[in-house]
């Protein structure tokens, strides 16, 4: 029946472009965006067309926003000289949750990934370059997944960065807080015990 | 950080609109479409109010149609003395599947629900009255789903369907193939065993 129906399959094809959305979620989805009023799918066609014309890339970190640069960039109270670098901007709002970090973010939009044809040139590294060239930065905390992508990504940025006389950190490695050990797999638990700290 | 993308926020709120779609998962999707051409964009954007705009109910059958009738009430081919009556779209694509009921079906777009304001009146129920009393339907198969809701609308609908003379049907209980005996639960094991046929 879905497949009678042109203009319903069109849309769940839409919905099932997005990350995550499968095909059966994006036909429920298309079903139910037929339940909404005439003026709320017009509202909706508008939030999109909108958000994708008015957010744009900060010129300085790389994150998205709807200024001219991104609020933390236009913050005056945060850190230049500690860049934090998120592999995308969802990584970005996961650190600045944590209310912890002081400092300032460069969004790499990705990691490296030769497989799926992301190469170096494809992120926002030659920007991050750029920054550090210009002197203020002292430190890099490479806030990449601890993912053999990610873990790759970090090696192939601190080989760039060291160089430029910037100290390059990585996350700590461990268990995570309110884990059962029980449930640790062993290559974190041997990065744990590699880190143990005096207490 | 996201709250202070106005725009970014306003489309999340969009897609949790949508049935099933949860605030994390439309944050994600979001961000899923910053990452589309802004062509892409447009072309989601169209088929939205597309969709919209080309689907109607089926006058005969209230299924959804961009057609002037939907391909089932349209087909020659199916026997109109038998309907069966679904809650929705869904679930009248689910007895399609199925590929044995040649009869013709009548939507009733929902059931009934007094706590959530969803009154007989709310539901395709007075087209499927007018359409029994032209004489020609012989069986009403109630397929409304095994729930508390769908037994009661069930219940309402062959209290007004018998009187006008025809026979109502409910689908049968039972186990479901395939699924694990111990996994059942109680009251469909119950109406298993009162339903049970001879081999």
């Amino acid at each position: 029946m879905a497949e009678y129906i042109e203009s319903l399959a069109r849309l769940a094809e839409q919905f099932a472009r997005l990350e995550g959305v499968g095909k059966k979620s994006a036909m429920r989805m298309a079903f139910s965006v037929l339940e909404l009023e005439k003026e709320e799918v017009a509202d909706f066609a508008h939030a999109l067309t909108d958000a994708k014309e008015k957010i744009h890339l900060c010129p300085v970190c790389q994150n998205l926003t709807d200024k001219e640069l991104c609020p933390i960039c236009a913050d005056p109270g945060r850190d230049r000289s500690t860049v934090c670098v998120v592999t995308d901007p969802r990584a970005l709002l996961a650190m600045e949750k944590v209310r912890e970090f002081s400092g300032v973010y460069h969004v790499l939009h990705g990691v490296i990934s030769p497989m799926n044809g992301i190469t170096p040139e494809k992120l926002k590294i030659k920007e991050l370059l750029a920054r550090v060239g210009e002197g203020e930065i002292k430190e890099v905390i490479v806030a990449t997944d601890p993912t053999v992508e990610g873990e790759a990504t970090a090696l192939y940025l601190s080989k760039l960065l060291k160089p430029l006389g910037v100290k390059v950190t990585r996350l700590a490695y461990g268990v995570p807080v309110g884990a059962d050990l029980e449930y640790a797999d062993e290559v974190t638990l041997f990065r744990a015990l590699e880190g143990r700290r005096e207490v």
